[in-house]
């Protein structure tokens, strides 16, 4: 006779919850539990059926997460907290990179693998909301970010206009008047770049210290070499500022590196503040403040979203009677040493 | 009459085989073409039958890379250079987070989702060679590291002894003779940990300075705050060291941390010496020196390997045949401000 899961649970004492918990390799297990149950597993030669139990449930009990680049810290970072999120709804969550190609996004959205996965969390650079209007296939999904704003799907997104605004009151609240903007950009995919510059902007009209566009630098990307080599054009420049706000962690990182090759002393002679909040910058010499999102509350929200969605369509009511769904996350200013000094 | 990517090609004036690397979402086709592409796609209306191509492949098109941790920076760095092998066969790659929890690992080699992937690339930190042995799914496969060297399966690694050997040498090449280890690790996962002492107790005995106990810091884990933690404990013992070899640069930048914390010149009074070579230490002030592991060469050889199993699979050729191969990617030394100063 084969080998059940209750037969398990029997010999080793244990729920068949918690086998099936144990077999599904959820992460909330005590060890010693987990060993227990390992232990009768293998006593018994027990081989949980999970294809089967797939097919009863018409899902593979994977989501899959897409972002443009697996190798930015703030979306590693996510990526973790998702795969937390994801595990309390008992799911895997597989990490795809697009490199914000529009071609590879239309595909994530279109179904391209909608046989692998039950959900998608995609985080888009290029996609536009026409893209998203001509989207057939039905697989939920849930989108991060300001690139889609006010489009035809559930969304987790902060304000970053507050957030800007924020960040930019925080180094005028120091006394400093000649404030920079790194990480402005031209291009469509720009979106977040330029709702942190809204925000720049207003937090500056409403201390009175005009807009002076000589200090706001474009990058092409958003990546430390680009915040290196834009602080040293603004260091070159006609107006040498006094504080910089940069759009994003990794500029700043880039920009305090140029600083201390000039021998600029950081934040006596320059302020600095990024964006995003990830590990580098709570270690890196001088620490750095920063806006931070809730990264934990951003992926909650996004699996919630994802779970609703299942559950919509497991229950068979109509697409048409739920609405997208707009959710803003929280996020906080934090002050370290680049502004606030030792 | 349906429309063929025949026809897509002949109005865009490309060959089928552009349409095909447009469609698949390849990244190698120049933004130009893509666009003729894309826009003699959307006249048409032409759908692409994914599915029909997958099941006359017999194959997803879909690898999946399994890590412990999505948001340590080496992993994240080797996934994006693994994206890129695998575009150059068609492949998408889905990153899987491990939690270097056994368990997980199990089920990863077990064919979990035998049905989604056409092979697997694994980073194991818990698996046991008993757990290889006893694997009897037949999805491609080729690991990654040190866990389980001489196992029955494909794997990429570096020499980690001389790795290890190399960056102490070039401490005590410094004139440095008070070096410590930080990383060293006792659970049975620390094998990484092993293999670089190992080679770091190799230096110091041919250059015949003696091995103190007392100045090998061991950390749970390689992560920045256990390289500040373990920092601080080495300048509070006996013996202050004028040299640190960090078993990774996560753990180098915590202790540079720690050091700017307490006013100890960097690398004056310690000179240290990280592993990975990770985008953060070409960036911190002081920038740091470290090993290279080859990453672009592991994640080449990775998916080579693993299109030599498909290959060997499709010929229907016995397994037996093919014996496991163990392939060594390169590594070198670089030197930055943390142990040359500026």
């Amino acid at each position: 006779m084969r080998t059940t899961l209750r037969d398990v649970a029997e010999l080793a004492g244990v729920s068949p919850k918690t086998v099936s918990n144990v077999v599904n390799g959820y992460l909330h297990v005590r060890a010693e539990t987990r060993t227990r149950v390992e232990e009768a597993i293998a006593t018994l030669n027990y081989r949980p059926n999970l294809s089967a139990r797939s097919l009863r449930r018409g899902r593979t009990g994977v989501i899959a997460l897409a972002v443009p680049e697996l190798d930015v810290p703030y979306f590693a970072e996510l990526a973790r907290h998702l795969v937390a999120a994801a595990d309390r709804h008992g799911w895997t969550v597989l990490v795809d990179q697009t490199e914000g190609v529009r071609e590879r996004e239309r595909q994530v959205i279109g179904g391209f693998r909608d046989q692998l996965i039950d959900g998608l969390i995609l985080s888009p650079l290029a996609l536009t909301v026409a893209d998203l209007a001509e989207r057939t296939d039905s697989t939920p999904m849930v989108l991060l970010g300001e690139r889609v704003h006010h489009g035809p799907a559930d969304h987790v997104l902060i304000d970053n206009v507050a957030a800007g605004r924020d960040a930019t009151a925080h180094l005028l609240g120091l006394g400093r008047t000649r404030i920079s903007a790194i990480g402005a950009q031209t291009a469509a995919a720009g979106v977040t770049a330029r709702v942190r510059l809204r925000g720049y902007r207003e937090a500056l009209a409403q201390a009175g210290v005009p807009f002076d566009e000589r200090l706001v630098a474009a990058t092409p990307r958003f990546h430390r070499a680009d915040g290196a080599q834009a602080m040293a054009e603004l260091l070159d420049g006609p107006t040498r500022p006094d504080a910089v706000f940069c759009f994003n962690d990794l500029l700043a990182l880039g920009a305090l590196r140029t600083l201390a090759d000039r021998g600029v002393r950081v934040p006596d002679d320059i302020a600095v503040i990024g964006f995003d909040d990830i590990e580098d910058g709570r270690y890196s010499v001088p620490t750095l403040s920063t806006i931070s999102p809730d990264k934990r509350q951003i992926a909650d929200l996004s699996v919630d979203l994802l779970d609703q969605q299942l559950r919509v369509g497991a229950a068979g009511r109509a697409d048409a009677e739920h609405g997208p769904q707009e959710v803003f996350a929280a996020y906080r200013l934090v002050e370290r040493e680049s502004t606030l000094g030792r």
